[in-house]
């Protein structure tokens, strides 16, 4: 039985505790939300339960459709035991209609769909805002091999093929959305973090309605009820699935 | 003879007239020097002349060396004959050793050498302020086919082999230079613009003087004279190379 140790780590929507087994870390998905590298911030009731929901939901499927990731199980509304892995410190996002920070860039509209997924990596890293990078520059910064670089990009590739199968099946748009990834204590590369509306764009099929962290970024009506009706929406999916 | 008509187009630094041939521009660089976007700007007496000078004696070393570019002539100390291009909307840029937006993106010193030249390239749009793109973001905005790409990538770094020679034979380091590229009537790519101290960082090789625009964007100093000094060595490098 996995016990829940110290905290390790808190960040700004999960805490993660040490626990009694070596290779086994404690998350805890907070009620909090933030934007804009954490200038904006607030307290929303539910949220960690919804995330922890979602996520823990899209990381089983995507185990099933043989994605190698952290996720062992949910061990509460709130609450999951994930793998350790060491994180490399690169956001690979996948994109397959522009918005976001990809339209102030190119200057595109948003909502514009793009022939083919696009992948890009930023740098996680918060005193430098995240840049873009090339992968030249990943390179100069040694934070992945080119065989890394490629491996990532295909295993985001492959997830973003099963994530918008699995959307689609339920009415909605997969945008957009941000991985992580690590290394386990074997070495191998497993998909980490968290897939949730926090880290996707997803904008309903037919209204564009959006289910998604944008809500809160723009203001747009109650983030907790977005979730919500996300959450509902997918288990309409797990049981069409099935 | 060919004769200069009227003002087809005025820019930060140069103004372009159309010639009584064709595909014969006419380029007059004025005393005139910006940063930062146009947000910093002053006028700077003798400035035009030295970038027609340098410009025009790299242009034509870069010719003698293979390399296709639209200079044809100087015809005074501040005006030059090209060839018409239609400009491909990217700046090529060519690194050597990090410095300004390099340094600022991936967080390492300026001054740091690179095991290998990088190339990168900038959107050319002042009303999304030149931003990075990644080849796939050309591709989406159909700024240029992967060939293209391809073929940029590579005349930059043998104008970035080139050059790096002879600033290194006047003791200068080659840090980082912008470049751009056009059709010609013909359909060819040929290197266009210009290559002079507002375009490239020039440090000396021994104590990091430096003999490019950042003496105006970080008032470092007397620009026309760093110009001037620049001038000089590669002067001494013609003779050299003879």
């Amino acid at each position: 039985m996995v016990q829940k140790w110290h905290l390790l780590y808190e960040g700004k929507a999960k805490k993660v505790y040490v626990t009694n087994e070596d290779n086994v870390l404690w998350i805890e998905y907070k009620d909090q939300a933030t934007a804009f590298n954490g200038e904006k911030k607030a307290a929303i009731a539910g949220k960690g339960r919804l995330n922890n929901e979602i996520t823990s939901l899209l990381f089983s499927k995507l185990h099933q459709a043989g994605i190698n990731n952290h996720f062992i199980k949910k061990v509460s509304e709130t609450e999951q035991l994930v793998k350790k892995v060491k994180i490399i410190p690169l956001e690979v996002v996948v994109r397959n209609v522009v918005a976001g920070s990809l339209a102030k860039r190119i200057g595109l509209d948003e909502g514009t769909p793009l022939d083919k997924p696009l992948v890009e990596f930023y740098y996680k890293n918060d005193d430098l805002g995240d840049p873009l990078l090339l992968e030249d520059h990943i390179a100069i910064l040694k934070l992945a091999s080119p065989e890394q670089v490629s491996y990532l990009k295909q295993a985001a590739l492959k997830v973003n093929d099963i994530l918008v199968s699995l959307f689609q099946a339920c009415h909605i748009k997969l945008v957009d959305f941000k991985l992580e990834f690590g290394f386990d204590s074997e070495g191998t590369i497993l998909l980490a973090d968290e897939i949730s509306p926090d880290t996707c764009r997803l904008w309903d099929i037919h209204t564009n309605e959006k289910f998604d962290k944008d809500v809160f970024r723009r203001d747009l009506g109650d983030l907790t009820e977005a979730y919500e009706r996300l959450l509902q929406r997918l288990g309409g999916s797990v049981e069409c699935t099935k």
